[in-house]
């Protein structure tokens, strides 16, 4: 048995698609206390993205050890700043404000726990430049999405009108949208639990 | 006025989700006999998509030359061979045949028509490794995408099933399923047909 231990529509959809079976199971963590400590002790954020993709499949472990637990984390970082996941439209507004013209990275954990232990990580770092778009744009943007673009750590979905923000991207598309298939599959079938 | 001219449902997905406004217009030629031409001729795949993405567009800037014309295609191409799109199930397996254990690139081209004049070129060449999967892997693929498997050259669907055939990917996802997005808004920004 799998078990997806994420919340993430994005993130079921993707191992769905790719023909996976698997259970989701959200997993309840404090992402924020988890972020502030590791930031405050000078942490990376792919060693944090890591740690909080580690204790969501853990917290699943722990009630299901014979199954094999995906855990997974994003933290998107420009500069020093990390950006959390925007809880308002106004509050994605800030981080269309704070992205533009920049360029940033998501950092994209991925981890796979057997009887507790884990057996097999990874992160993927794409970057994305974003244009520096007026404040008329971002608002124009913002009115045409709606809620949709609370999806998103960066305020941005990709798949829709969010690709007009960009300048470039780097990176595996599935790892900017919050998991990295390729080498997930790729550990999946190494491990024996896919063709 | 924007025209895409082109029949692909992908490429038309891509253009609405990205927020442009449009019309596609399928252009009609003898794709076959100008891919032969080109490849008699020694032209390179890129090359050639090119003069297939122009011919499109100019069949149908004949019609309305004062619209913007856009015009696309991809071809394949792993090692001296070209695939075209295949058109049955029995002849999706043998790109797949032909595909596993390799690397292939497609070439994707797209271009810009106004008042008949080509303004603008670009093409994309990302390349994809396919794992060295058995028959066996083949026929349950394709038993499981059906038709689906048809809409694309190579006979995959990353955003499916197609993903578990790929060891590595390298490019833009945008530009491996039909049309590189992001060169073209910013073309269309630059030539003040979009903000």
């Amino acid at each position: 048995m799998i078990i997806l231990a994420s919340a993430s529509a994005t993130r079921a959809a993707i191992l769905r698609n790719a023909g996976v079976e698997f259970e989701a199971m959200p997993a309840h963590i404090d992402e924020a206390a988890i972020k502030h400590a590791g930031a405050a002790a000078g942490e990376a954020p792919g060693a944090v993205a890591q740690t909080l993709a580690r204790l969501k499949a853990q917290r699943i472990a722990a009630r299901l050890p014979d199954a094999l637990v995906i855990g997974a984390d994003q933290i998107l970082s420009v500069g020093d700043v990390w950006l959390d996941k925007p809880e308002s439209v106004t509050e994605a507004a800030d981080h269309l404000r704070r992205l533009r013209g920049q360029t940033h990275t998501l950092h994209t954990a991925v981890c796979c726990l057997r009887d507790r232990q884990m057996i097999w990580q990874h992160v993927a770092t794409p970057t994305l430049t974003m244009r520096a778009v007026p404040d008329d744009f971002i608002a124009d943007y913002l009115a045409a999405e709606g809620d949709d673009c609370l999806s998103s750590v960066g305020a941005y979905r990709l798949e829709g009108r969010g690709i007009q923000l960009f300048e470039r991207i780097d990176g595996d598309y599935f790892s900017i949208l919050g998991l990295p298939i390729l080498p997930l599959l790729g550990f999946l079938r190494q491990h024996g639990t896919l063709r």
